[in-house]
């Protein structure tokens, strides 16, 4: 009702209100733990649980989950032991909110994986694995794979962004990758359902001796942080169903091994009266183990000693077991998972439809090798080394075992049980049970904590069940998926949590010590983030230009709180327009977004980024455009026009007409409020200045975003002084109205930094 | 090694292991509560939070939220109190996971959101909506709005899917959509950034006179669940950035109110020299709550009294001033939040850039209405009810105040604070605070339960905060969102939980009581779920066709655990393909998905459902195709192949070579196996059925299903003994072979059932 209110009031609030909050917040609950428990139904069972995984505003988890996002084509993360989903990064599918796929950057990513030209704007993401060192995870990549369009992608775990799409030069699907050689030499992808090599028909009549399926060995160059095509390799294999793969480690490293299904061969035809594939791919006792030696293979291609195909090397079968570099043991039917013990002495292999778990030992194996003790060979010519000559225990761990995870203890591994739902502890040195714990329910794969290095943690394990069923509230025919948390630290399984996976199925997840990654709160200024290095259409501020070269119109802009510049961009219908934007922030999460109506563009510029969106201009007409990451009090009016003319366009006379007049009276009034409100920021930073708060390195980074804004309020007070000298009361009003702008922006990061220091206990220094 | 023990394993666990795991799983922790607070540094405040939001295995949520998903385009849905996301629902984008945007049917859905002919691949959700029945929410719709390219879309509660998607027939951006009035009459959508109506070119230099904003009520029909725009009418408004609205409530019914910025109708140029829009437009003291009355609106439509521009119904201002539909009244200059109380008496609204809230009467607004008593008119002649004549209070309730959310007791409302970083519990009868909570960071909107509805529940509420800084692991400069948890049943508000958005920045939230929705989880068999009705494309079981019409060739398929028919689909190069799939599952959770290697098909079909694959096969070659949903242990057999032969292709003569041989020895070995399975299956079912599980739905169904299973089993065993007969073992093998899959499969379910009945502690029953 008060005008004078309005404007008062922020003054009152900052040294009032603002100062006063400490009390309240701090009342202690009035209801008792036993209440709650009891209103609840929870057990101490439950509440035990619950402090096991429950954390606190501002708490850390203790590892991050990278999950693959199955269908979604994604990755997701989420932290343990709280199980919260922290981001979803984009790899395969468009993604908006991160502009994965909407600007040129990105776009250019996703057109590495096109297929005949195609764009494939989906993938059937699997295996998710980390780069390694000796060994251990470090925490710099992370590669996973596209099941049904063979590919493989890079994502750099410095700014959780996908860097890179390669795609298999010989395979029409995969699902054994990615895994990793100890040192990220290679990453390995192996294929699933056979196929002809190279694009052309094949009647399945001869599906005996032209379809194949293969390994591919991917080179990384660990310092591009991008995989080299150039100097990869892949293993011709027969035409059986390889499934998984895993490399050797310690005394097995220089070798892989990969499984398969339906060594029989066999050609469904439903439709035909034949049984389908499920009953002729799952006949025989035993499928195939595939070992090859990548050591050796890698040695022959530096040699030059083999041959490209389609521009890809190929270890043919014959020049394979010709070098020695491929053998097969026989492992129990349809088996899913083949994992490597952390010192690498071990093998551990499941057949889906038994009831066991099959250690193999690499030491009879390499024996064997060593011998050139085989049982025979396959109808390709490879020889079989036989599963007694290698089997160092089996044991009975449920029904449908699938895969395992190895423990920080000894001789300890955890086997998924499908059918039986289930988790099985056991030792298998000594090839015995420990104990079980049902899940809920079918569970596919499951992760210890750095599970797959060569020390793993141990602590947590989840199991990624297949089924959720009536686990949680309904949400329709679709359901989610449910991973469930166990505490593996004791003797006994302890199920701790379950935790919906509300987008894709996710096949496998990695898990990494949290403290080994240390990502980027900011880019480089004007940084290209998808070729990382500065962005040739970077701009700085007070630089930003339009550039017409023949049709194309670029635009050089920047973003900051709360501003697009340009603001208004015309073009001539017929243009191909070109806007490339950097965000000027150096602000943790000052991230701005841009979004135009009508030309499906929809970016994200996180701090330092320089993003592009090309597109054609080919309906004249006014198209808004606006920031869409909530960024300031203002983010509203951070808005633009994108005008474009019809072709032939001839611009009236005449200025726009302003929607409201501005006085000396409307300058004086702000001015002062302008005045009044740099006192309370003066009051504010004496507190913060008053304090200790160079001890918080949270408050030091809003100080420094307080000090660059506050720089800004400084240019538009000039600005606004100038005005005013020269008697123009309607530009002078509005740039006083901007400096109040960048006040109020300063006052919010001051206020957050104060809070932050009474919330933390931060102590009085004297200057 | 012992190749027998493959074979009889699944026999010794079913009934060795299966049954004796009771005892290893009810292992008491041995860790004691104080050690593990303790070692995670948890005060007795954080255990009371996290025994007030922990939710045990099967545990159900009491409320669900529905989440704008910002940028994503989706809606996130999650659960209440233990903040897990159950699923995202894809709306403007297409997800590959749901299969939308890539089978025929969903992209029908998507189709209809096309702006100018373009296909818009994303969307910037705003504000989800329930469809209410007299100011209760029902359950049954959600409506969300895109702010990028004004459009609304319409999910069905019954199976969380998107129906539809309007566009607006005037608008150039929305911001405030969706709000829906006391019965779903209307689903509210005001624009944002006043462009010209109509898509021609205009001049920025006619801002005043040609640029407009506006807000469109659209007619809901509730039965057909479907919005009807040729029942919809739009209000013609000044070139005011429109902001949020609101639906009158009870004594209020009738009526609309609309926010709005920047009525001092400024444009930017900052690259002219101009002050930025947002000097410009937060300049004024005050701008313009818009009121409607839209019933009345609603009658002279249905009277043929308003004409149709473009095609659809326009009030022009003049029209709405001359029949009373329309007034303006000041309000605190940048409002962000218009929010009507639950019994309709007042409405609050607070300006960004104040500290206030504002307090309106409807009593003292439809008085002067009655009275036409008004402080004048704005340019464009819409009559303007004083500030004075209609403030029932204001309130300083904290620095950047933006949204309100009613809680369950009388004249209590919870308000956002965004540049203080907290949120405000006050009187909004007595105008007095209550309470003030930090929460971190920036929070946006804020949501209580069921708090747009007109008998909130209170309970709790969320803060959405859009700054999450460092309250999570970092995960890259983009960082997720932080919605917060507060429980507001006591006098004291307490923050319980910090929940990661992971995806999309999400705007605004609803919540409703879980119990309202009861979704489906089987569709009727053969259903086009995005038309609501029986698919022309449905197929039964063993009616699967390929029919040829011209060049395209449609596939009549059918998908069930674990097999997809047909596995071989042959056609020629040029044709268009059109592959049909009928889920034939009717169990809870049994999707099977459909992907096939470089035509960017990926299809998510649930029980009953029919979907459609259309797509060139414009290369000769062999395409994988493969069920992408883990469905059952022979999942990864759920395979088969498009052969696209070149034109002109002749077969050579000869048949398939088997890639393994089988004699009599197989197959009595094959029936050994079964006939000894069935007895276990057997003494299984025996177990269930002699307890007492027709008390547990859960096992109700799985028995239905494991029953049908059953039945299938038994075919394959006629076919089986039918090719032993006749001596044909190679084919007997074979089909008793899936005899066994079929047994497999029951076994699972059979197994699910009685771990079900051993965990709810079941009692034997006598028949």
């Amino acid at each position: 009702m008060n005008k004078k209110a309005i404007n008062k009031s922020a003054l009152v609030l900052l040294m009032g209100v603002g100062l006063g909050l400490g009390a309240a917040s701090s009342a202690v609950a009035q209801q008792t733990l036993d209440d709650v428990m009891k209103s609840r139904g929870l057990t101490q069972k439950d509440l035990l649980a619950a402090a096991k995984t429950y954390t606190p505003t501002g708490g850390r988890d203790e590892y991050l989950a990278f999950s693959s996002g199955g269908q979604s084509g994604q990755i997701i993360v989420y932290g343990i032991p709280s199980m919260r989903i922290l981001k979803y990064i984009a790899v395969f599918t468009p993604e908006p909110w991160q502009g994965y796929g909407f600007d040129d950057e990105s776009k250019a990513v996703l057109a590495q994986g096109r297929i005949m030209g195609k764009d494939i704007l989906y993938g059937d993401t699997h295996h998710p694995a980390f780069s390694e060192t000796e060994g251990e995870y470090n925490g710099r990549y992370l590669f996973i794979n596209d099941k049904a369009n063979p590919r493989l992608a890079v994502i750099d775990l410095h700014d959780f962004e996908t860097k890179q799409i390669v795609v298999n030069p010989f395979f029409r699907s995969d699902h054994g990758g990615a895994f990793v050689t100890p040192n990220t030499e290679y990453v390995m992808e192996s294929s699933q359902y056979a196929a002809p090599y190279g694009t052309d028909f094949v009647p399945l009549e001869e599906f005996n001796t032209k379809y194949r399926g293969g390994l591919t060995y991917w080179k990384f160059d660990d310092k591009k942080g991008r995989i080299d095509p150039e100097h990869s390799f892949t293993f011709e294999f027969p035409p059986y169903s390889q499934d998984l793969s895993d490399a050797g480690k310690k005394v097995s490293n220089g070798w892989g091994f990969t499984n398969s299904f339906c060594s029989e061969r066999y050609v469904g035809g439903i439709e035909r009266g034949r049984p389908p594939f499920e009953a002729g791919c799952s006949q025989k006792d035993t499928d195939f183990m595939h070992v090859t030696n990548w050591k050796k293979a890698a040695e022959l291609v530096a040699a030059g000693k083999v041959k490209k195909v389609n521009g890809a090397y190929l270890i043919t079968m014959d020049q394979a077991v010709k070098e020695g570099l491929l053998y097969l043991i026989p492992e129990p039917k349809s088996p899913h998972g083949v994992d490597v013990s952390p010192d690498g002495a071990y093998i551990i292999v499941s057949g889906k439809l038994d009831s066991h778990a099959w250690v193999y030992s690499w030491e009879k194996i390499s024996k064997a090798i060593a011998a050139k003790k085989f049982e025979g060979k396959d109808p390709y010519g490879i020889p079989i080394i036989s599963m007694k000559d290698t089997l160092h225990t089996q044991v009975q761990v449920g029904l449908g075992p699938l895969h395992s995870q190895y423990d920080s203890k000894k001789c300890v591994v955890y086997t998924s049980i499908y059918v039986d739902s289930m988790v099985t502890k056991w030792d298998y040195c000594k090839g015995k049970v420990l104990d079980q714990l049902h899940i809920h329910y079918n569970i596919g794969h499951l992760v210890s904590m750095e599970g797959d290095s060569v020390s793993p943690d141990g602590k947590y394990l989840i199991a990624l069940n297949k089924l959720a069923i009536d686990r949680f509230n309904p949400v329709g025919p679709l359901h989610p998926q449910n991973h469930q948390l166990i505490d593996i630290s004791g003797d006994k399984m302890q199920l701790l949590y379950d935790m919906p996976v509300p987008l894709g199925e996710p096949h496998y997840v990695v898990a990494i010590k949290a403290d080994k990654l240390k990502p980027a709160i900011r880019y480089k200024s004007g940084w290209n983030s998808r070729e990382d290095k500065r962005s040739v259409w970077r701009t700085r501020a007070g630089r930003e230009k339009v550039v017409r070269e023949g049709n194309t119109v670029h635009v050089y802009g920047t973003l900051i709180r709360s501003h697009i510049t340009p603001e208004i961009i015309e073009v001539t219908e017929g243009d191909t327009v070109s806007i490339h934007l950097t965000n000027l922030e150096r602000a943790q999460d000052e991230t701005h977004g841009f979004a135009m109506y009508g030309q499906n563009v929809n970016l994200s510029i996180e701090p330092g980024k320089t993003v592009s969106a090309t597109f054609k201009a080919d309906k004249a007409g006014v198209y808004p455009y606006y920031c869409t990451e909530f960024c300031s009090a203002l983010h509203l009016e951070m808005q633009g026009y994108l005008l474009v003319r019809p072709k032939g366009y001839k611009a009236k006379a005449g200025a726009i007409q302003e929607g409201q007049k501005y006085t000396k009276a409307d300058y004086d009034k702000q001015v002062k409020t302008n005045l009044d409100t740099q006192a309370v920021i003066n009051s504010v930073v004496g507190f913060i200045t008053s304090h200790n708060y160079k001890d918080f390195p949270t408050v030091v980074a809003l100080v420094e975003d307080a000090t660059e804004q506050l720089g800004f309020a400084d240019e538009a007070k000039k600005k606004s002084e100038e005005y005013a000298t020269k008697g123009d009361y309607q530009n002078a009003t509005l740039w006083a109205g901007q400096w109040w702008q960048y006040q109020v922006k300063t006052a919010d990061m001051g206020l957050r930094a104060k809070t932050h220091l009474e919330e933390n206990r931060a102590v009085k220094v004297s200057k």
